[in-house]
């Protein structure tokens, strides 16, 4: 039998899907499982997007433009605009999810055995990107202490090499919730520029910052252009994951050109999934404060649960729908499958994504967990009653020193 | 500005789309363009599929399981079963097309710098997987002077080095409609075990067999089994392609699940396409009648119409919906870009796909074209207008030769 490929033995399980075969084996027992480890919001799709659906007229769903469809791509600059975005619609290319436009921006913009530096806790499959492309990740470290500050510059400008390539964050970040201020991306663009290297900035989570933080897009930041990649999509705003629809922006057209060609193998991006984006770019105002308020109100709730419960530290997360939290258990891997697999309370159980798998060095993260709080308040309050007696129950347990309990006390709300 | 990668510049453009902005300019001056350069049917999507997007039940549109949706794969297996392949649902990933499955197939299997085996005029866009996954493609060439035949197994034995790792087939071919006979596979079987190689077979033309040409999958060929990948995707059975549905399918568990770490990274595929690729599983079967009675008809009327032309030579193809056809003209790519921005007859013209996208050897190519006769006879017989006119008008046209007419003679219908 032949070999599997060195690069498919090097990728990693995805830490946000690695356990769903536990999760259908506890629902299979009789259990309701919550769903913590992944950013599918239980709020409904836009109405637009589902009605354009529902009223496809075409008689053939056929092939689209390889860099999506034109009205799609126009709608999009219009919604540029509106946030102060200057790109015109062929400074765009609308990719199958955000997943598509990072992987197609880095196989445009690194070769095998070039470097891209990444903050960490980093969007796990950053990871698993850069490993299906050769990509070597080159990680800078913020840790749940200092509530995943930014680490100085300094510390960037260490880890550049003759390799280094491409810097990318996410902003609001997943897994943080860091909310980059301008002040911080400028200078990630001085960086950037000294270094002649590609931005790419991943801002799906742009409309959710709260206690007053500003969105700066790296779009907004002078000097970036020919450098800057911005990835988007539709997925978090419209609350649409299942439609796939994402797109990469710069004004590099070169840059471009090139991503172009890799569309054009694939042929094009989903059809019906650009005609649902193309409606939900009309939403509401009320659809769009809804998921806002939706959104602070559970991050409002799960920080203080989370907070109070003996030993765990949850700093708040400034942005998106995600936070790291610190658990007093041996291995928040182990405890995560336990969860599954030998704990329920009342029938219920929490999937949680194991926080090792959003750093390069998992050890990092090792009694660490993503959660995502994508559930209304009701089943936020059954996942958080679960995970504390989850906690209590725990064999790997362990008691939280009292010195650490007083550094997080410092940090809590 | 920082450069753009290597493997984005060696990123060939796709022949099938290369011209697309010249056909848009076309339409632009009011010309009706026939566009036989993509394999985009005119005929409509299964009504099943149609009917299932109009009635989506769902308020959210969620992420899927990244293996796909399990009623989708189970559907699948029941199809095969039908068919007499034998697959576990567990034995298939659900794709983002069969253009997906590809790519994750090449990235599961091959390292950069490994080889594959390509007999060749092939399907362009398998030269830009490869080419994005740092894949060498390797052809081996067949001919239209011998319609296309496959050329003997001698051929692939003189081509394989220590880096081969693969052989890729389509079956029924595109770009040249050859459908490969059951001794045909066993010796390419044979090849693969003796070499211990990957076999990938992309079999989504399975249904369009002509004159009573058999369809031979390689899942049916025995001894196969833990080196075979099955390529596969709705979108040409169902005249479905912007649903973007595809699978790829292995009984080498090993194998699959190593391609399921690269589907975990992009999440899912897309879901409404999912949905809508379920429901076409169960398109009456008056409706396959119906698309492969078109197709059938078409490749007849297309075959005769082109050698009647003077000077051009069209083999018949025995399976899918192309055809490869040499042109009386000194360069095939500056002939189909003439006839967009150049001729029109009538206020209308035809687009083409050059032949030397189809080669590795781009100037095998040079005087051929790939037609797909994906248009309804009323409109393929108005291209064949066109085209016949363009032909004798274009300034590059080369007079055929005695000899040359001659050996072509000994080939047509």
């Amino acid at each position: 039998m032949p070999e599997i490929s060195k690069r498919g033995n090097r990728m990693p399980n995805s830490p946000i899907r690695k356990l769903v075969p536990l999760a259908e084996e506890a629902i299979r027992k009789g259990n309701v499982v919550y769903r913590l480890n992944i950013g599918q919001p239980d709020i409904p799709t836009s109405p637009n997007a589902i009605e354009a659906i529902r009223s496809l007229a075409a008689k053939v769903v056929e092939y689209g433009h390889s860099a999506g469809n034109e009205s799609l791509r126009r709608k999009f600059a219009v919604f540029y605009k509106s946030i102060h975005i200057d790109l015109d619609y062929s400074d765009i290319l609308i990719t199958t999810g955000a997943s598509e436009a990072i992987t197609l921006t880095l196989l445009t913009c690194l070769n095998a055995g070039d470097e891209i530096i990444v903050p960490e806790p980093f969007y796990a499959n950053y990871f698993s990107f850069a490993t299906a492309s050769d990509v070597v990740v080159i990680p800078v470290t913020s840790n749940i202490e200092s509530g995943f500050a930014l680490p100085p510059i300094s510390e960037f400008e260490k880890k550049i090499t003759p390799r280094t390539k491409a810097i990318i964050i996410c902003n609001p970040n997943n897994p943080t919730g860091h909310v980059y201020s301008r002040k911080e991306l400028e200078q990630l663009r001085d960086l950037v520029l000294k270094h002649d290297l590609f931005f790419i900035s991943d801002e799906v989570y742009r409309e959710l910052c709260y206690d007053g933080e500003r969105f700066t897009s790296a779009m907004h930041i002078e000097g970036l252009e020919k450098n800057l990649i911005l990835i988007d999509s539709v997925s978090k705003r419209y609350s649409a994951t299942g439609l796939r629809v994402g797109l990469m922006a710069s004004k590099n057209q070169a840059l471009l050109q090139t991503a172009l060609k890799f569309c054009q193998a694939r042929l094009c991006p989903p059809n019906i999934g650009q005609i649902a984006a193309e409606a939900a770019l009309d939403s509401p105002q009320e659809y769009l404060d809804m998921v806002y308020s939706e959104f602070l109100k559970r991050r409002n709730f799960i920080v203080k649960e989370l907070n109070s419960m003996e030993g765990v530290f949850c700093p708040v997360p400034k942005g998106a729908f995600y936070t790291m939290v610190k658990l007093p258990v041996d291995d928040a891997e182990k405890f995560a499958m336990w969860m599954l697999q030998d704990f329920s309370y009342d029938n219920q159980t929490v999937m949680l994504a194991p926080g090792s798998g959003f750093y390069f060095n998992t050890d990092l993260g090792k009694q660490e967990v993503r959660v995502a709080y994508v559930l209304n308040i009701d089943d936020l309050r059954k996942a958080m009653e679960c995970l504390k007696r989850g906690l209590l129950a725990y064999p790997g347990r362990l008691i939280p020193g009292a010195t650490l309990a007083g550094v997080m006390n410092g940090k809590i709300l």
